[in-house]
């Protein structure tokens, strides 16, 4: 049964959109911001929001360079955010499974 | 690749305790309120206020009746209900999906 006292989803991962980025970098090396903002057709300011609480939990890294004087920002899922995000498929699998 | 703006999960159903909720009631006549809430372990402020959501989406119908003069609250998923499930399931799907 789905006892979401006993298996609480991550609601680190859990909204769509950070679900959504993390579903997208798990298994890649990264992507840049823009790449991301594109595949999930979000806002800059929206993207910056997630990628920030995403940051804060040590799911990703975000490092910034320079690429012909153009700042980029790349994207990474670290270790902790592989795992978290592991788990978080394994608790969702038992909250929608019956019984 | 998961595109939030083009298939956008169902934000009635997306809060993971409504989420239990509906996964419970799906493919059953229904429950009682007592046994959703024993079953998810949440608080009946809480289960009300979520059951309130769902009710107002008509995803499910609350039928309030007498026991032996004690009141019971049956719950049920409806046929409206059963479809927006399959879909959120369709696109949770799609979301996690690679590429």
């Amino acid at each position: 049964m789905p006892k979401i006292a006993n298996g609480p989803l991550d609601e680190i991962i859990h909204p769509q959109a950070r679900l959504a980025i993390m579903a997208f970098l798990n298994g890649i090396e990264g992507a840049s911001f823009t790449t991301l903002r594109d595949a999930l057709e979000i806002s800059d300011g929206n993207l910056s929001g997630h990628l920030r609480r995403l940051q804060e939990a040590d799911y990703i890294v975000v490092s910034k360079s320079f690429i012909e004087r153009k700042p980029n920002t790349f994207v990474s899922i670290t270790k902790k955010g592989q795992k978290a995000f592991a788990d978080y498929l394994a608790s969702l699998e038992k909250l929608l499974a019956k019984n």
